[in-house]
């Protein structure tokens, strides 16, 4: 986290989701802002000073598989031991679990600063945060003291193991076995077998042990499982088992996968019982896999997001302080000129400049926001937040996973042809966040999911409660009149479409586009949020950030918010296009 | 070159361009279609056989600098020989030169097979070819026989070193001096001195010697340099200087540029003249170096545009053949289906596929038009086709680059985490691809020279005799009643567009957008060929492919079009957002 970034997620937190005020709730009771600043303070320091040093030698030095084992690149591991010690991971904990009960807000912003830094280090810890919570949360106390614990202390890391080499989205395929064998002091105990694919951190010498969710199904009595995602449960699988001194339980890893970016993170395919059959113990009921690790799913989803986001701002930077500094050309304006300037001065620069301002800023507004509302239903439990959290996950998810893609092509066109150099960070940053909009549900699947699980299945409900609330934010936001009569249009134009949506017969062609819809519906989200921050910093303390918020906001409704509607186009003039164009199309 | 790709191109070549008709003229008398035919064959054969299994590890493999002379990978530079020993690279060479001779439409379709296949191997052959253009265009007969002659006997290869480590896009400002020596046999002599940045194939150990086209600053009597572009000459500078023995060129490897992709291709910052200057001769008038050097620069242009084009068609057949053979998942208008589908059958990868379709074939068809563009030139000298070429030029350059990306993007989500490993070839074409953008001038130097130069410099001539063009193609069209309308509204709204344009007062307030009216302009161009294919095809012997591009052209009027309107905006709703936003918003 630099200076820079801190002074936005500052904004963000205090001047614009004003998260003081949490501090008058139960739920964080005996917090204020001094204790989120210093903690703030804290990671901001060990991301700048053991995470982004090796930000270049995580990717250059892939992790190893050897006997058996992996080995990270060493100034990672180093860093990753830092942040354990220093126990940044318990942020979000309960107190009453061993940790520091901060806001998801405040530890949200932390963390974006720790992915700003390192996205392939900060996949370890998020990852291990979600485990340790879906363990404290469904576990049993000697679960939770086994598994949950270590991680808690900073002597394990944990994992989530869904996919296998054939299934990817469809999850109630899995077909990883667990073989009942009773129950023991740990609970409900089995013996699973099977192929997990795509597991980050799957293996590694961070820490000793590593505590595996893993995702499979339960052998029934005549010996075959149950079908689809009731058929699923969820199994605890430690790289070592418990007691002393500590056995290897049968897992191996069969290969590591070697990606475009995010290097840093060993990325494994996992064998569980290729031997006698691996030891788990389930968590939850039996049936309840997919539900719980929904649960795990969708912390990652929004922290998917977040990389996006961060990783867009960390380019945002890297673009300003380049420009700034690299002399080349003449304005457009002033050709003549004899000497050449700082390409900050051309037009096309400018544009671009804004254009990642806008999507970085805009994208962590949207993550922060989110986070709030994790807050806010943890101190006031209101439908309306909970609702709307679940309207925007896939937003906040896919936004940033893929506009940030658009602001890092920006940052690479700005640094030239040193931008396509490994001697830039840029060149890194586009490659590491290139995985965003596949890992936790592509671009593709959160469609799916805001359209046909969030609106339809829902008769629009929180998705017109939403514009509501987004009609509230042009009412107050009177310093913005143009701006906010372009926001009130486009809910008109949203609330038309939706109620034209519920009126289809056939869902499945409204499905089929789902992706033209979470397009202009995400743009429409940050148009909304880039008003509420401008129409905020407005009115508070700081004139420069008022200025910039207000700027950056006047870009967003003059390029961005005019493509929204050729973004819908799909869902309103050729319906029925994917079902109606034959196979053989395709060759 | 794949039998997908060559159907592809024999369709754009032969039934829909007619391309057989240039047999009938004087510029290609005595060659016909099966001549052409022997030609693609024998270009995909030798794309197939030694460039494509070769792909992989050109990337992995990098060239390496040792003993300041750089190696490249072994089974590139076989590849490479096997296509100069065919003698391939004398596709378009003037007859009279020793060439083939062959119709530039012809030729760029050969060389885009193997552009899919090697992009990396494809930039040593297309700068050669370039190169030697320029000397038998501008050289002396001793210039020809000394430095074009072993290019096209596959002896050399050539490059271009316009780009200094502090000049990118500024080319009237470098730095390379070159001292007057008088004249000998090969024109006039000079002493050569400077650093030049970006030189693609700037060294490697594929041909003994390597010609250089070198920008520089002629040292005029009182020892200094005339400013600007005016001051430029064009150099030859040959790494082994003419005589036997050959003697080495004062010209070391300063170091290679480590890429993002392209890997194949050494990038090399060249230093001329660290002892006593290195040797070389002036090809053309003083002061006429970036004007010969544009020759050589449009031509790299097109196949900047043209290699966007190829690898997002091999990035379509890659999708569309792992879309048919990948099974995960139920489609959303048959979720209780019990086995799972191709993921084929899921309207979002339909929609995805589609897209890459348009994309790839529609830049296909956008390079192939502009090289029959040439072809027609050369035989009818017409100046319409002149000042089309020119305008359509920049969008040849970066619509492809640019969507090919996103083509490309698309891939990778069909992939899915598979498409993210170095394991699958679609994640090397996004890296190769995102060179693009950049090299042989940026997309936003592509939309100043759109509308400065080719627009507004041009009083909008060209631009208005286009869309006539564009309104014929409508009305021919008409078995496509509703893409005719829509293609007609556009060409209305981009004359009240230009029109607008060319009345204000201030014209560097419209190319402080340029990039904007690029962008929706790029759309525009392809949409017209979209609409002239499908026509075209549905008037051809072959339904299948009538079919197929009826589709893709449905597609693209229902998806792409309706996005024209919004990239446009900045240019009629905040003109002067750019120039008006302070330089402190920047931080």
């Amino acid at each position: 986290m630099t200076d820079a970034m801190r002074r936005e997620l500052d904004f963000l937190l205090f001047d614009w989701l004003k998260v003081d005020e949490l501090a008058d709730s139960e739920a964080f009771s005996g917090q204020d802002r001094d204790d989120w600043s210093a903690f703030l303070d804290l990671s901001q320091a060990i991301s700048a000073n053991e995470f982004l040093p090796c930000y270049k030698a995580t990717d250059r030095d892939e992790p190893l598989l050897e006997n058996g084992t992996v080995r990270v690149q060493e100034d990672l591991r180093k860093a990753l031991a830092v942040y354990l010690e220093a126990g940044l991971h318990l942020a979000s904990v309960d107190v009453d679990a061993g940790g520091m009960g901060l806001p998801l807000s405040v530890s949200t912003a932390a963390m974006s600063g720790l992915m700003a830094a390192n996205v392939a280090g900060s996949a370890f810890i998020m990852l291990s945060a979600a485990n340790a919570r879906v363990i404290l949360d469904f576990g049993t106390p000697g679960q939770i003291a086994a598994f949950a614990r270590p991680q808690l202390e900073g002597r394990a890391l944990g994992t989530m193991c869904l996919s296998e080499p054939d299934v990817g989205s469809s999850l109630g395929d899995v077909t990883t076995r667990a073989v009942p064998e009773g129950k023991d002091e740990l609970g409900h105990r089995y013996r699973i077998s099977g192929r997990k694919m795509w597991i980050s951190a799957g293996d590694h010498d961070v820490t000793e042990n590593i505590v595996h969710l893993v995702l499979g199904k339960a052998v029934q009595p005549g010996g075959g499982t149950r079908p689809g995602p009731k058929g699923t449960s969820l199994f605890i699988v430690p790289k070592l088992l418990p007691g002393a001194p500590a056995a290897r339980n049968d897992i191996s890893v069969a290969g590591l996968n070697h990606k475009m970016g995010y290097r840093g993170t060993p990325n494994c395919l996992l064998n569980f019982g290729d031997g006698d059959g691996a030891i788990g113990w389930r968590v939850g009921n039996e049936g309840d896999g997919l539900r719980i690790m929904f649960q795990m799913m969708n912390e990652a989803r929004i922290n998917v997001g977040l990389s996006g986001a961060a990783m867009a701002h960390r380019g945002w930077e890297l673009s300003r302080q380049y420009a700034a500094e690299r002399i080349q050309g003449r304005p457009v304006h002033d050709k003549q000129r004899e000497t050449p300037v700082a390409i900050l001065r051309h037009p096309d620069v400018r544009r671009m400049l804004l254009q990642q301002k806008a999507i970085a800023e805009g994208a962590l507004a949207l993550c922060l926001r989110s986070a709030l509302l994790c807050d806010r239903i943890r101190t006031r439990e209101e439908r309306a937040d909970t609702a709307l959290l679940d309207l925007l996950t896939p937003v906040v998810k896919s936004w940033p996973s893929e506009q940030g893609l658009v602001s890092l092509h920006q940052a690479i066109q700005i640094h030239g042809g040193y931008g396509y150099t490994r001697d830039f960070d840029v060149e890194q940053l586009y490659r590491d966040s290139r995985l965003n909009p596949i890992h936790e549900g592509t671009t593709g699947i959160q469609a799916i999911d805001l359209v046909g699980r969030k609106i339809l299945g829902d008769d629009g409900k929180a998705m017109f409660a939403f514009l509501e609330t987004v009609r509230q934010t042009a009412r107050a936001a009177s310093a913005f009149p143009d701006e906010a009569d372009t926001l009130r249009e486009h809910c008109a134009l949203f609330e038309t479409l939706v109620g034209e949506m519920l009126s289809y017969a056939n869902p499945s062609e409204t499905l089929a586009n789902a992706t033209a819809f979470l397009d202009g519906f995400g743009h429409f989200v940050v148009a909304w949020l880039w008003l509420d921050m401008a129409a905020a910093a407005g009115q508070g303390a700081n004139p420069q950030i008022a200025e910039e918020k207000r700027w950056a906001c006047r870009y967003f409704y003059g390029a961005e918010v005019p493509k929204i509607a050729g973004m819908l186009a799909p869902l309103r003039h050729d319906r029925t296009l994917t079902r109606d164009v034959p196979d053989h199309i395709f060759g």
